[in-house]
Parts: C-alpha cells; structure tokens; sequence
C-alpha cells in the first residue's frame, strides 16, 4: 500500500520499487544546445555511462537515446536554446530507459559582461572514499545543498578537507596569475566537467600555459583573473569574491577564451556527433 | 517536456519539479508495528523533524502523520507486523504531506538463534562536514551503495576515515567484552538509531556496564561477543565477521537483552504514543 | 666507543646516554627579561611541568630553576635584556638538572613601528595524534624545519591539515575584523604561547571584543589588522602577507594594546613571582 | 652563558650552536656487523644522505665515514657483532663529521625461535606533510615515545592515520595469508627499512608471492604468519598480538626466510661494498 499527496492507493504490484523511485540512486547528466543542436553529447553520453556503471545500474545505446533527446528537443519547437536535464534510476535502469526534463535555457549576457559574485562555502568537500568523484550521482548530495545555501551568491566555492580549492556548487573554477592558467586537478575532488574538458581544449589550442595543480586559497584570492564553466553559461568572468577581493573581470585571458568559444566549440565536429 | 519510459508527455505545468522528485533531496524513515502497533513513532518523527529541519523540508504535524500511518497499517489488513518507510522531499514538502510505502515485514527467528554473518567493508564512511550525521537522507547515499555491493552478507560493518568501528550499512552495532557492552558514539558518525537507543534504555534498567566511546577493530574483533541493532528485527546476534573471527552468538549477555526486549519495550508507554 | 668531531675516544662509563643527549627526546622553553627581572617564569615552568611530564622527564623544582636562572642573568652583566633558552632532556632528567642558554636580546623597535612581512607555509602542520600540541618538545621538529625553509620572511604562518589559520612557526597570530579580535584556538593545533595569553588578559581587562575560533584563510586575508605574539618582542604588527595582501600596521587596535603591553605587565604581580 | 648540569659556564664563544646540540635537529642510522663486517652501509649512506639533504645537513663523503667506522669497530675489539648509530646534527654539519656510538650487540636466538609478543598503539602516525617519511630524523619523534610507552611488548605496531597497518617503532612488518606475503607500501607512511629491502630482495630472489599495499587491521589479525624485520634481529617472528591473536611462529614462510637470511646476504657483494 502507497500514500502519496493524495491518498491511500491499492497497488496491485506493490513493492519497494516505488521507493527506489524516489531515494536518491540514481545518476544524471545536465546538457544544453547550442543553435538548437545538443552539445558534446558523447561526452555527457560517456561520463553518464561511467557513473551509471559504477552504480550498478543500465542505461540505453548511445544511438538510442540521441535520438530521444533530439525528437524531445524538435518537439520543444523552442526559438531558444534549451536546457536538458537526464536521469537513470533503479527504476528506469529496469526498463532500459531514463527520465528527461526539457526547458528554455536563459541566456546571460549582462552576467558575462560584468562578472558574478562568489562566496566560499565554510563546508568543506566531503571525502568520500566510497564514491569516486567522477561519479555524479545524486546519492553525493552535498552540492545541491550548498547551492540552496548560498544562492544569494552567483555560486559557492568549496574547498576540500585539506582547504585546496576545488570546484562551484555547479562550476568549474580557473584562474590566471601572471598569464598563467590554472584550474584544481580531477584528483583534488572534483567532478570532470564536460566544459571544463573543452574549454582546456581551447586553451591547448591556443597553446596558453597552462597548469593542472592543487590551489591554495590564498593563491585564488590573488589571482589576476578568474572564471567560471559550466554547461549552461560556457565561461563566465568573476568580478568579486566576497568579502573584499575583486578581479578584472573579464580580464584579457578571459576575455579571449569568451570571444573564441562559440567558433571552437561549432566548429570542432567531435562535440556533435 | 518530460520523456519517462514510455513517451514524451507536453506538460501543462512544466517545472524542474519533476527532477525534484528524483534528485534525492529528501529525507526518509523506516517504522515497524509490533503487534500491529507503530513502535517508537514520536522517536522517529523527532528525528525526522531534525532531519527535515536541516535540509529546509517541511514536514506534517505529529497528529496528522500519526493518525494517516495508523489508518494505512489498519487497511493492510495484515495477519503479520508491517515495515512502513516514509519520505519527504521538496514535492511533498510543498503539498505539507509525505509518501509512505508499507510491506509486510519478514521475521527472522532462525538468524536470531543461530546469529549472522558480516563482512567489514574496505570502503571508509565519508567524512561529512557539510550534512552532519544524524541527518537521514538520501544525500548521503553511500550507505544504499554498500548494502547493495556487500549483499552477500547480513550486514557489512563501515569504518569511519580514521578506521575506528561506526556502525552496519542498515544496523547499529554492540559488541560485551568481559561484561562491558560497548557501541561508538554519535560523534563516531553514526546515525543515531532508534533501536539503538531503545536499547540503550533496556541496558541501563538493567544497570548493566556500558561504554560509548570509539572502538578499534581489533576491540571488536576479540570481543566475547557481538551485535546488531536495527528497526526490523531488534536485537540480532552475529556469529562470524569474515574471514575468520566467531563469537558466541547468542552470547549471555545479547541472550537476556533479547529476551526482555518485547517485555521491555511494550510496558513502556513512551514507544507508544 | 663514542666518536666526535674529534676522534674515537674511550669510555668508561659507555652507553646509549650519549645518543639521549642528541636524539631530540627533549622539552625546552624560551623566556626572555624585563628590565632584567625575568618574565612570566611561572607560566612557563607550569608548561615545561605539563610536556615534562607526558614525556617522562623531571624537572628540577621550580625554586631551584628560578633561583639559578636569576642567577644566571645576574651573572650575564648585561647592559640589555636577555633571552633564555632552557632545555630537559633523559640525561638532564636524570640528574634533575637542566641546560639553559643565555644571550643577549635584540629589540627590533623599527620592525614594531612598521610592521612585519610574512609567508603562509604551503605545509601543512602535522596532525599528531601522538604528541598534543601543547607540549613543547623537539620530538615534534617541523616549526624548526619550517623556520629555516622560510627565514627571508618575519615568519611563516602554518595552516593544519584543514586549510585552517594556527600559528607561526615562532609565534601566534591575531587578527582584528571590524573592530573585533580573534585568534585560532588550543583546538586547532597550536602550542598555547605565554605571550598569547598574556596578550588575551591584556584585551579583556580593556573589555574588547574577542573570539577564539577556527579562522579559514580568506578571513585572514581580508582583516583590517593583524599582529602576532612571541616572547622576544610581545606584540608585533603585520603589515604584508605575501604576495599582495596588505594591512594596517600597527592598525589602531594594535598600537592599543602595544602602547599598554608594557604597562600591563609589570604592573601585574603574578608575572613576576 | 651556559648551564650545564654542574655549573654556570663562561664560554668564550657563546652561540646558539649548543642549543643546536640538543634540540634534535639531525638525521640518525642504525648499522650493524655481520661476522664483523659492517652490513649494507651503502644503503644505509644513502638514506643518510637523502635525509641530510632534506634537512640541509652536510655529511661527510662515503669513503671517509666507511673508513672511519670500520676503523672504529676493530678499535672496539669485541667478541660479538656490534650496533652502531651514527647521527648528523647542525653541530656537526658544519666541521663534515658525525656522532657515532658502537656498542656490542645482544642476540636474541631464543626469541627467534618462539616468537615475539606486539600490542597496537593507540596512537595513530601523525599525518606528516612537513617532513616526508623516508626522512630518518629526531625531528619525527613520535615513535621514539611509542617505544617507551609500550615497552612491555617486544614492539607496537603503528596504524596510520586512516588505520591502516604501517609499522613498528622500531621495525617493518610483514605478514603471510594463504602463502602470500604482504607488506605495506612507503606511501602508507612508513621508513623505507634497509633489512626490509634485503628481505624482499631475498623474497624475489625466491619468486615468492610477494605484495606491497595497504593492510587493514583485520587483515593483519587474520593472517597466517607475521613476521618483523630490522637491522638489529633481521627476521623475527611474531607470535601473538595482545589480546588474543596468535599466529604460527615462525610459519613455514617465516622459517624458510630465515633459514636463508645469512647465506643471502654474505653472497651479495652488494651489502659489503
């Protein structure tokens, strides 16, 4: 028997399934398109997969579900880009199939010309020995509750147990100090992000220097320049980080990787197929 | 748009919500009846309030949770005692209401005379400075992860980041050495059970000696004898931790605590109200 | 057989103790004069008392080593103050003697008028959960190593295994935010200074706002003053945090209490006896 | 100014150098003689000199130290192999020389025979990140206090900071479970031991099943046999772990390690150079 908002509901087919449905086990994935097309799917495809793995739980042909989403985003018949959002539970993992969340992608462009404020989440990363960090799971839910706590902020820095810099409750950071790019390593707790990959991609491109180590706080709070990525926003300038330290923003670096962007990403064929 | 395992559905009232269901952000509790009677339900809506409380959740009143549950075991029309899980999340925090799930519950009388099997998982418990422990909820999944990939035994028993004695993936954990039971503290990072501390309770009307303090494996594992406590089933003796480390099981000491615990917890009308 | 820089020379009286004079399996204290009465040696006996005592060490009687310390000073004939080092280890303990070094003490008055430039240690402090922090011994020898690693700055300040603010390697370390005062608890790591706490009697007979508490980096950076403690110069203010994180120095909080540091003290009969 | 245990001294060249003396700034070796040769001092040398470089100690060259101490132990004229130690201080960094203390050494057959008797600390290995753990110095000197605090058993073994099995105070430890030997790695947090490089040198030798990785507590108590290695004893067995963990000593393993330990290393010409 099953109480929901509702009522008491007879289920014939009652078992605990429909807690499975609701508790967390589960892996997800968050894409975007750009010019109506989806973005570097095959990289979302291969991170959900890994993740997916881990838990024990399955997921459909790589061919399968591109061409779900793709139908679900013609449907959309949006004249924006859209946002997706994917989920595998226990519960769809059963049926070789997934949940999907289509919405309209705000754009921010005033955001990206003046920079975001961040804060830096008193919490520390959890160490989490059981789930490796390149699994992105809700049973890890640390970041969803940081993000709730602190969004009067654009987003929250959290460091590790050790007080390296990490990542955003939703982003991924990089800063430059003396022309020097740099942003924490995977093995600092942090999880690969898709435009993370790409944007290194970019600055390999461009042969920047560029550097893959542990941050101290101090070395962020006398950077240069700092900016965020995520899949949403592609890059975004940080202008403050409070209470007191403040950054060109954007600053030259970021400025060019913004400016170069959406001619890398559209024209490099692997982020479409 | 929403694509669940059959179809695409245009919805009227898209929102994220629909993620909000599933995203994990929630928080659970599981009940039994002893002779068809909800057992220790202001203990458990105490720490479901706690809970709730800390992740930003609304919960229903005492008196109205109390009085739904009690008419959904009455429907069940059960000959045996039931198992009941309940959670919240954001959707039923909206609607000031909770689902709950009830599932005849399975006695284990044998594993209680001949005493269960555990293994000691090589995974540490999550050292956890943003969601403190005595939260229950699904954002903290590591606890379902290793119930599922140590299944081959009763229980697996977690050890905390600096390999002290915490606590069973679905169970609290007692160990008597020459007389003096032990568990670890709530500050171990443990939940703090409800089993647990009826238990608890059960010793001390007995005067008998008992520690919480931090326990190190090789304490446990020469201890006369061990074990486990949990909501299902009480108090359950174990007989072996792999590879090879047995204890008396029953010993003499878990023996009497099972035998007074039905007289013990049904005489006391604070579990009952 | 013992062999020094010299030479092999042959012992009658053999043994290992030769070794004990050098394995660093010591305590020691450094106290310092003014106007040539020896300062606060109560406080700092009762701390060699306490690390003497979790080593196994004796110690001669507190008249003992006061008088012969005073002795000592006397004999110096020093025009200014002194520094005294003091040092117990198994081949003193074992005649219920002591080593004490004395040497002239240079003030650095123009250092105090404008302030000191100091580093943050990129190692981090030692967890030890052998020796506690507040003995005092060179079994525990990082604070000498990092000393001499960082010795182009004032001081380096050491951060514990959390990213959290301690203490430097020769002295602790105050800030002052929005006209409040806080300084890194026991708790976190640090060797309880005599300085340190004579600074803090001095702040609350003023009735100024004060915490103890865990103070993260970014909070240290962005204060309006800070200023560290340590025998040889009582209250010193900081006026760079390399590379590029400025103070006011001395700051108006600093320059108060600086400007009754003197006063307070030799006015305080407990410092002198 | 100077007191020594008798008096007050006038030194002309009054320094804090005699505090350098003292306060455990140095590097130290244990050595032993085989048949009166002086066993792997080229191994031991270059721990030396990897230690003394970490700390910025001069040592004196290879050849000269070697002459020295062999010159050292025929002066001693003993009838039995001798220990010898040998530490590097600021003192004598300066003048290129050293301490050294020869001493005859106590065999231990019996004990070899029976085995030996360990408890576990308590007290975990502190977490260093100032000093790393191939540094031999009295600048680390929690297992010099572990020693004296457990000296009723023949050695404590020592878990890390995650509790993980390391070592002893003054050994290396091995064990054999189900004729696999294992031993934990460097990165666990132990002193690269000279005899336990031999020993797995005389392991390969025999194409034993040999690993190097972490060790639970668990594990430890389950095996077969354990045996420990250091330069005074070479191999040694171990036959209980208190309370009641008791193991075969020595195991065939352990015997056969044994028996072959003195052929193994006269032959190699690489342990007398």
């Amino acid at each position: 028997m099953f109480y929901n908002t509702e009522n008491w509901i007879e289920k014939n087919e009652y078992k605990n399934n429909d807690f499975d449905l609701f508790n967390g086990y589960s892996t997800y994935e968050t894409l975007r398109t750009y010019n109506k097309n989806l973005f570097a799917f095959s990289l979302h495809y291969e991170r959900l997969r890994k993740s997916a793995m881990f838990l024990g739980l399955d997921i459909p042909k790589y061919e399968i579900m591109n061409e779900i989403l793709n139908e679900g985003i013609k449907n959309q018949n949006c004249k924006e880009d859209v946002r997706i959002k994917i989920l595998i539970n226990k519960y769809t993992s059963k049926k070789k199939s997934f949940y999907a969340f289509i919405e309209p992608l705000i754009e921010i462009e005033e955001l990206k010309e003046s920079g975001v404020v961040l804060t830096i989440s008193r919490e520390r990363k959890p160490k989490n020995p059981v789930i490796p960090y390149y699994v992105k799971t809700t049973l890890n839910g640390y970041s969803m509750y940081l993000r709730q706590k602190y969004n009067a902020y654009y987003d929250a820095i959290i460091l590790n147990e050790y007080g390296y810099v990490t990542e955003g409750t939703k982003s991924n950071i990089f800063m430059v100090t003396a022309g020097v790019i740099t942003t924490p390593p995977i093995s600092s707790g942090i999880l690969p992000g898709v435009t993370r990959k790409v944007v290194i991609d970019l600055i390999e491109s461009f042969n920047m220097d560029f550097e893959e180590r542990n941050i101290e706080v101090w070395e962020l709070l006398s950077a240069d320049e700092i900016f965020l990525t995520h899949t949403s926003v592609g890059i975004i300038p940080v202008r403050r980080i409070v209470p007191n330290f403040t950054f060109n923003a954007p600053g030259i670096t970021t400025e060019t990787l913004m400016n170069y962007w959406k001619d890398f990403i559209i024209n490099k064929n692997e982020y479409w197929e």
